[in-house]
């Protein structure tokens, strides 16, 4: 990995500007200024995660990301009750927003207006069709193996090369990411060769050194396999978050999350008490309770690595897997 | 598509002495032998799906494949039942035999010790490691996007590249093939190069004209898009199969299955009349209520062929996303 990575142009990077087709996921307390900006730096796009955040967290991961060109990344129905914070991420010309979970027609306008690439983040045939008639540039197509929030339902592998076919069966230009399950170089490629024009990158930029995750969340998730993550609301009840029907979060399978999911009316018939419980184990950094979010990737990811290492390694693992693929071909 | 499909050698097309790495699901009640014999004769490797089925059933479907070599597929919970269904498909020398959905162990040695190639498929890591222990010599990474039934949990994008560094990591050498969504050339493309030898189809070849599947019921698939499917127990209540805790079946979404889907509780309680009235829409070809089972990818299928195209398009086709993808890099 000394050679510098070999360049991966795809319709992407031209309307980005941007050197390798990877694209960090705003993920809400992980994706910071510090993270963004090294994912920016190494050739991808980074985008700090607004999350349920105001304008003093905006304010602060902005300075974090200091001149480097990043994005931000919102969730709509958290937008709704904030819509101000639209306006102080515009103000800094960002190099993108992204909108996720919920209608983004609210919103879409004022960052076309501003110039600024929109990109959205769907899981389903229709709503791509929304974002695509409210004048998204990029769409990213989420399948239900990420980490974190998703409306569940697809899987990555079907979801890409069916809205691929969706933007060119009407006539739009606009590429397509794929999300959910991307960790590795073998990902990226697969993504390209699926159609898609890059990846929108969770789990793995979360095992980084420059991500909010605390370190005892880097040292539990480490050891998992890809059949330890679930996608359930447990903890979205006991954090308070009215997410949308539909919408699950994955997390590693944890005692809590194993004593709860499924049981979730018991769970609300004692909320305070669990309440009170959750925000204890926050306190203690108590693993066994608090929320891991990490998709099923997790499985093949076994070291915390520098974001611009990352980033080298999908491109260069991309690569490789693509020669690999063509090689076998004609042999 | 005049010419004849390029090589695309793999670990499991010298395994198995086959010209393309294509594997046809043995969907039970679908993979007859006319289907079976199809995909053998093109170049693949075509199986039998005995599923809930017996011996005239073997008898007949192996008679309907005629002089072509062809695999065997069982569910090894049915095999339980009517252990000597084995022994009368091992007697034809088969290609190979496919264990699915529960311990292999019972039956593997048989399997084993006639010199047949022994695919397991697993949707679980642990369950990839008992494959492996009792002696897989294939691993079929099936992932929840699949039609028809399943464990489900994990996307064929994360579940591939996870076997396939489990069987590196274990000094095995069994190739593994990807299932769930690949229906088309770009996803056999996308299953090499997350470093599977190949790929189990199953909802392409039900689209086809050999399949014993209806045409009503391709008529009313071949319309549906890929979120148009729901994995449920609801069709395996009314039919009386008692699936093992954890299995679910992904069929295309009807009046039926929405009305029962999420209220089985209530169907439980109202069986005997609801089992009556599967029955009768049975013989009335009544696809709002008779189960279609197909996978996410039926999204992109939008028409019967028959099996030979199938596999030449495949094979094209992922030859054509590598060079693409190939091209991208350096560009």
């Amino acid at each position: 990995m000394d050679e510098p990575a070999p360049a991966l142009h795809t319709a992407l990077t031209a309307l980005l500007d941007i050197s390798h087709p990877i694209v960090l996921a705003p993920m809400g307390g992980v994706a910071g200024g510090a993270l963004a900006a090294a994912v920016s730096a190494a050739g991808g796009l980074g985008q700090i995660g607004i999350g349920y955040g105001d304008r003093a967290l905006l304010d602060r991961e902005s300075a974090l990301a200091g001149d480097v060109r990043v994005g931000y990344g919102f969730i709509n129905w958290c937008l709704s009750e904030r819509p101000e914070l639209l306006d102080a991420a515009l103000e800094r010309r960002p190099a993108a927003v992204t909108l996720a979970f919920g209608d983004p027609e609210p919103f879409a306008g004022r960052v076309r207006a501003a110039g600024v690439p929109l990109i959205c983040q769907v899981s389903r045939v229709a709503d791509a069709r929304r974002a695509l008639d409210a004048g998204a540039d990029v769409l990213v197509a989420q399948g239900s193996e990420g980490g974190g929030h998703a409306e569940r339902g697809r899987g990555t592998f079907t979801l890409v090369p069916e809205l691929v076919d969706l933007v060119a069966d009407t006539g739009g230009h606009a590429p397509v990411l794929a999300a959910g399950g991307i960790v590795d170089g073998r990902g990226l490629a697969a993504a390209l060769v699926l159609g898609a024009d890059g990846a929108l990158v969770g789990t793995r930029f979360w095992a980084c050194r420059e991500a909010l995750a605390p370190a005892g969340a880097h040292r539990r998730a480490l050891g998992a396999g890809g059949d330890d993550t679930v996608a359930t609301r447990v903890l979205d009840s006991v954090r308070g978050y009215s997410w949308p029907d539909g919408a699950t979060s994955r997390v590693l399978r944890s005692p809590f999350v194993e004593r709860w999911h499924g049981h979730e009316e018991e769970l609300a018939g004692r909320l305070p008490e669990l309440a009170q419980r959750y925000r204890q184990a926050v306190a203690d950094e108590d693993y066994d309770v608090v929320q891991i979010a990490v998709g099923e990737g997790i499985g093949v990811i076994d070291e915390v690595r520098a974001a611009s290492e990352v980033v080298e390694s999908l491109v260069h693992g991309a690569a490789a897997a693509l020669a690999e693929g063509r090689a076998r071909n004609h042999r």
